[in-house]
């Protein structure tokens, strides 16, 4: 692998996409990969852009043929993580950023030790709470789920490289951003 | 040790000093650690904010008296890291930068194997040269002298934790920036 590979994983809700989002219009060099969903698109998530939202028998048939790097079942939908794409990356110069859950996370690291391992935490459970029932999207079991989730994924901070408190977004972004460009500086062996 | 020790090094003229003071007025909590040296102050060098300029008996009581992190005679000078500082801005929660030569960044590196070392290196080596006779400060035979230390001293890059190539000073400073903010994330066993 020429290029890195960055991980960005935490619990669901503590804003990834944003500090990703934000992180991509002040850093070049980066490509995102897109995940594959069966879940339902939110209001303002674009097919392609936020993620491929294919059907079931669609996940099965790509899982079965080897094209995820990982997959998982969170929250009963099925995520993966298309391989091609990363790949052609890597050829062309470019580092990688995933965004993806803990479970997903722990498997790319099975694939790829050498990635860059970014939990985004929340200040507390508490306030993550509050983001999930702010973003009014979610129902009241969904929100619980997660937030049982949240305290277990929570446990797994220990196996990643790099901890970012999305306590200001401004700080996180800088704090992602800075991630970024020491490891590119890195001295490898 | 509860501070983080960032070892600032790389061949004399690369710029150690201007991306070091660069970095101290955008970065918060950072302290830098004064060396002793036998050698006569240059032009706008200041006592104790430079350097302490002390003359060699003071110097070899000092090392003597195990007062020295790090010691070493460079190009015929003596310089020398004190130990009493660093351990108290650890304690009152700083960071530090030490700024050495790379003879003496090897020293430090066994007293403190958990420091993150940084090695700035110049574009290329004739760059170098321009630059150490731009600064107008160095007779022929020094030039010549920090111009052999430098070849050898590229040859140590692989101990370093990062590179930093200081090709444009802005780019040097950001970088230099990142790898600090990003070490005060990082996950540590």
């Amino acid at each position: 692998m020429s290029g890195l590979l960055f991980v960005l994983s935490g619990p669901s809700g503590v804003g990834k996409s944003t500090i990703r989002k934000e992180v991509m219009k002040i850093c070049q060099g980066l490509r995102y990969s897109v995940s594959c969903t069966t879940r339902s698109p939110r209001a303002n998530e674009v097919e392609g852009v936020d993620y491929y939202f294919v059907d079931l028998a669609t996940f099965e048939a790509m899982r079965d043929q080897g094209e995820f790097v990982e997959w998982a079942k969170v929250h009963g939908n099925y995520y993966g993580t298309p391989r091609r794409p990363l790949e052609a990356w890597w050829q062309e110069g470019f580092d990688v950023i995933l965004e993806i859950d803990v479970q997903g996370a722990k498997q790319v690291k099975a694939v790829f030790p050498q990635g860059i391992f970014v939990f985004i935490a929340p200040p507390s459970l508490r306030i993550l709470e509050e983001r999930l029932r702010g973003r009014h999207s979610d129902l009241e079991d969904d929100i619980l789920l997660r937030m049982t989730n949240a305290h277990l994924e929570m446990q797994s901070i220990r196996d990643y490289n790099y901890l970012v408190v999305n306590d200001v977004l401004e700080k996180a972004v800088d704090q992602f951003r800075a991630i970024i460009v020491a490891e590119r500086c890195r001295i490898r062996e």
